[in-house]
């Protein structure tokens, strides 16, 4: 390794043999890979690497690592010994006296593998069914090493990146109740409420002297970048897109839980309702628990009025509230995965991939809130929950592109708001939701909230 | 498990649950798997797990496991969980107290997931190229998870599989000199020369008291009814072919030792060096080591003479005949590994699969000798001694076959002699070779030996 | 290592850094040590050292091995980072390619710790109670890191060293079956009996895929120069003397099976009897299996018939006799070392250690035949079963003693036969015992068999 | 484990059954331990378990555990199977759900072994000489199971316990570069500066996914109640008094880096450079490095000058100042490391214990600061550099005592100041040195400073 001198920051080249999924391929596959890395592959190889080589500095935000290491590069090579990484210019701080420390080194290596399965193995796949692509987001799982036939005890935390310095610290708390129980995290690996749970548990794991524990953290290539992954992910998955990022995460979780965390989070628990509401998913026991410190309670009444009004009472069985108690939190989610274990153990079903979960294909298409998209929405009282719940998650996601998204944004410029079709007391519930995100900050919006939907009752 | 009666021996019934390469599989894969089992795979399915479920008994007899346990049956099943498999009227000898023996369960873990991998991976492949042929058997030994990429220890022990009791005896001290000095034994996984290095390495082993030793046995399905993997073999894989079987053992061996063992093995040598006397393989390193007790020293005296007659002095460049000194034979091994593994560095080439090694497609495709393509052997002075090994082997299978082989001895009979064009001496020395194996008694021939075959100069 | 060559066997110098138990020692200790092995330790050390390097040598003579390697010796020097020993002109069947073979040293390292944890710990303890020698076996026992808290599975083997194929064969395959059951081997560490269950455990526990398994050779001075150690043995200790070794195998042992074995294998039923009869130990479950071939049969029914007329139909409750049925000793030996455990946990006790088995202190203090002890015998019917099975194992002691002992044959020369007092009918079973252990080759006597006491009734 | 009610705080009772040195004990050793602990060790027994119960809680003040557990107790119970240990009204803190955290368990057994080892052990022995005291030493560490033959990577890290955040943070990045190289931490195991560096090293050694790290934390009776071990800590050993806590930490630390810590930090390296700078430890490598951020830089330079102008230019050899550069400082350690690896090696000494440096007995013995004592001290010009550090290091002592302990502040007000017999130059310097220290608020006086001594020359 040569020291380079011509970039402002002190950066570093080497080249590393990896281990783990990629030390044992054969000659066509180290070539395949090769040839999809110095391809159209190459960008984004060189995106994730940088964020992943910089992960853990002070900075979060991943154009400045862009724009810090300009003459950084990265180059897989093909020998018969397997895949060599060649790195030009790299940042300094993955490196020790010259040598790459292990951990980024793994995560560098589980960047090259995800997006090199994804770009062999699933580009010649015809996706176009459920089945397909709820087997895709197995193989790249399982191509991950993360799918392990152990114990369930992983737990995932959802939630904002960037929240109050009391709500992290109380991620913190929850994480380190449930380490203490022999629970592992399983978070979008970004700071925040990403990153508050495993730092938790990491104490908790080293003070019950567990030896495996998993830190595991899914993204996708659109937010590593700007989220990169924090110092303590030992397993890190790149799914290809959003979607099979949350399908991965409700079939690999045996848990949820939701701390407090701007509109994103609202959507997200609507996208979980709109699926645990189904009738086929009727008897399937996924503890959910919404959670954060007691200054949070506000975030979550409204949530769960919002709830109650739109989808009926009976939406709340499937979650529960608990606010300011990380203890109660984590008890009541190891009971819950207690039941869990027990209910696979008697249908048969794995431990580490929920193939029972029905997960209809429009939650595994993206949905993309044009005016005829929007205007198509069927928000009325009557209809069953799940499919409200659906039409809701778009209905908000819609909202929120219109008001931050630059693609939403342009489309109401041009066109005026979204018409929605909706029973008036939903509407106003939803509008009331939004506000309220507003008045607490946790929606960021420059300049007066100007709604961007018109109700057509 | 419950006891049945009906049959002559006791058996059991048992379901089981893979470990290994079965325990994290997709609901597709369980359920090719099932299909596969149940259809045309499924009595070659149930003659396989038989010879493992008969592992180690008495008799090597295969049709005696046929007939001993005719109401024997293996039934694959799918649940989400992953494969279940149900074993009917197995032999209780598997079992003890009710519980089939751990090793035993992996052997059949073994045979399920190769004739899956052949039915499900390699029947979709085309296999025309040499190259997609050398892809498959890596496939093969990737998926039955023998390739790791540790240091290179691996010695192929070939010899016939009824030797007598001096030479077996000789056979297990070499195994105990070569597991001392840390080596790893790999042999075709039955009785004699296959069992004896492996014993005496388990002693060594033990002595030197090693944790994780490779005793791998490479079958395929003909052989293994007939040869079923000796108790000592903790890997085993199932090659669909006798040329993916050899193939698998130059790829994967660091060096390879023959013990005697009749024209089979003759045969083999010639195979070998057919492959070693290739310009493209002429400086890769392989020790080579003919061996046997003294009283085995004519044996490879004559195989010898006859190899230097028709390939030349250069010939001998490639092996090493030690007579009687097991303690000689394993410190050269060692020091040809130790070698093979410097030239692997520097060519960076892997530890585990002989990548660089060349193996043109005619050893790769089967030969069958008819009159034509015996008549169509070149064996001339002259000729690159790679090419003359070639037909040499081609040559010796075919007379082999007209001897003792069924298609072959009905070739004879309907159409006389085989005729081939050679040189007169070269003729000589191999027909006195085979009269030599006959006396040897390494070759059973009903009545008199008679010439199968003209020579034609 | 230089080859010395003025010894007619090859042989070599080494120097040994130990590990275990010797590896981290304190200045004064290691002072200790070397002083301990260079005083009056130290011809006790060189004959132990040259067993355990001869050990799986052809000769099982251990004259032979002083005599072959008449320049033999071992050193013990000090310095700061621990032991080193040095071995000269040492046996070269120890070595492979100059470097000790890992097990062997092992072993070596095995007889230096104990003899100096004799010679050092115990020469400065007052060993007069029986508190005291207990104390001193366990100590001298977990300084040989052979007391783990792991569950109960030790399976102490007795029986003669050199006994018939068959018998011999008989062991190994009871070893199988106990090794097919996850119970692990203690024995005294010779050939014969001591031998062949460890060797039918090892392919059991391979054949199990078990990893870690114990075969504990438990040994003393006098008897480990005459027979060393065989190679299977993982964990070797040598107890100062024959008592302590005694003591070692009941309070070690889950279980004990008794194989075939002479005169001395009958004394020990006895030893064992005496104490099991006790009413301190009436509540205490302890196996007790007396095993051999289908023709052992009339070796076990003649032991039989003697401890039913001398200790009463009651003592034949604390043993089984099982004859020609190797799966049926194990599953007894398994079911009754689970009572072992149900009965620890109930009682607290440990698992490693049996604290609750009275031994008396007439059973750890050597029995020494003189004719004034053989006169105070009392084998009268009406005493105590435990006192008068102690009173029949001194006879039985003193009347081998007599026959074929040194001392004992030269007491008699002199002062003529011993004077035992007993009932008629008593002595009339004793003496056909032995007559019937003539018959059966069991007692190698030289000339006729004369008996060598009187009876007084 | 029932839930105790009767004090302010939750309490709980719990048995545990300890693991580790305690698990296999003789029945007598184990009645010795419960009599230790029932007897005069129970008090101490009691605070310890207390400061091990409540670590890492809040509050770091001793007292106030006591106050508010004051009906916690702890019995050592005697049974075959081995110690058990009842806690009455123990700190609910310490459990989860009803069971002892596994780490707190294991302090807690460090608790009793080292109390139980020095109560039994140490109290038989004769501790006047030198070597009998680093006997001693030794002896509770290895039962501590800290003594392991591993590569040498122990540095010790001492300073102040209350230091400014400033401080504290840069002790966890030092940590960290430590953490990053490989290096394992001891400390004095109570927060500040005892803690830093160890979490730093613990995220470093996750990123570089070590498995086995050590974060070994000495302390004394009269110190853990007061610094309760942070939980970090998975080795904790409780050594008798301060000079053999001292010893522990010289000899088994293979480096030591000095944080800023106030006057005690002071008085420390007195004492080690008291050490080093005798002949008998001239040629014995041992990397001593002084560090804090930038702003700390005036508390090393006024270190610096003073043993300059006292100790002599050569003295500045023995030591290297470096600020606000963690990663240089790990660099320096890392390779000062590798020094004393090669310097063991070549001299055949341990790697686990620093046999070879000398440690005179007066410094094994506590100086007591009397006016005599003081008045005898000799701090004059052309002294030997270690005797002279010997006795300013006594001055130090004395005068910290006579400002700031309860006995030294009652003796000047009996007595009057200390007269002290030095050259004027040199008491200047350390009355500027004490100074500077009140001026930096590194030394608590109440009122103004008045010095308690008078120079007399």
């Amino acid at each position: 390794m040569n020291e380079a001198t011509q970039t402002m920051l002190p950066t570093a080249n080497a080249r590393i043999y990896p281990r783990g999924a990629l030390d044992v391929l054969s000659r066509a596959e180290v070539a395949r890979l090769r040839d999809a890395s110095s391809g159209g592959m190459h960008d984004l190889l060189r995106r994730c690497a940088l964020a992943v080589l910089t992960s853990g500095s002070a900075s979060d935000d991943p154009r400045a690592a862009q724009e810090l290491y300009p003459d950084f590069d990265i180059q897989v090579l093909q020998q018969d010994r397997g895949v060599r990484i060649d790195l030009l210019n790299a940042p300094a701080m993955a490196f020790v006296d010259g040598e790459i420390i292990r951990g980024v080194a793994e995560l560098l290596f589980a960047v090259v593998r995800d997006l090199a399965y994804t770009a062999i193995e699933l580009n010649e796949r015809d996706l176009d069914s459920g089945e397909a692509i709820t087997d895709s987001v197995f193989g790249l799982l399982r191509n991950a090493r993360v799918l392990q036939p152990s114990e369930p005890n992983l737990v995932v935390c959802w939630g904002g990146h960037s929240i109050g310095r009391d709500e992290y610290l109380y991620t913190k708390q929850v994480g380190y109740e449930l380490g203490l129980r022999g629970l592992d995290i399983c978070t979008g690996c970004g700071p925040g409420a990403m990153k508050g749970p495993m730092k938790g548990a990491t104490i908790a794991h080293a003070k019950q002297r567990r030896r495996t524990m998993r830190y595991i953290g899914i993204t996708e290539p659109g937010i590593i970048a700007a989220e990169s992954p924090n110092p303590i992910v030992n397993h890190l998955v790149i799914m290809p897109d959003i979607e099979k990022r949350l399908e991965a995460f409700v079939r690999m979780g045996h848990g949820i839980i939701v701390f407090p965390g701007g509109v994103g989070t609202a959507e997200e628990i609507l996208y979980l309702l709109g699926i645990l509401l189904r009738e086929e998913n009727a008897d399937l026991p996924f503890p959910l628990i919404l959670t954060g410190p007691t200054a949070a309670a506000p975030y979550f009444e409204q949530i769960d009025q919002f709830l109650r009004l739109t989808l009926g009472e009976a939406a709340t069985s499937r979650y529960e509230i608990i606010v300011g108690d990380p203890g109660k939190v984590a008890k009541r989610m190891a009971s819950g995965v207690r039941k869990v274990k027990d209910w696979r153990i008697a249908q048969k079903d794995s431990f580490f991939f929920n193939w029972a979960m029905h997960v209809p294909l429009e939650f595994q298409k993206p949905f993309v809130p044009t005016h005829e998209a929007m205007a198509a929405l069927d928000l009325h009282h009557g209809r069953k929950p799940h499919a409200l719940a659906a039409d809701l998650r778009r209905a908000f996601s819609g909202i929120v592109a219109g008001n931050v998204k630059e693609d939403g944004m342009r489309r109401i410029e041009e066109r005026g708001p979204f018409e929605i079709h909706g029973d008036r007391d939903m509407m106003e519930a939803l509008d009331g939701l939004l506000r309220a995100f507003v008045e607490q900050r946790r929606m960021k919006i420059a300049g007066e909230y100007r709604p961007c939907y018109r109700v057509v009752t």
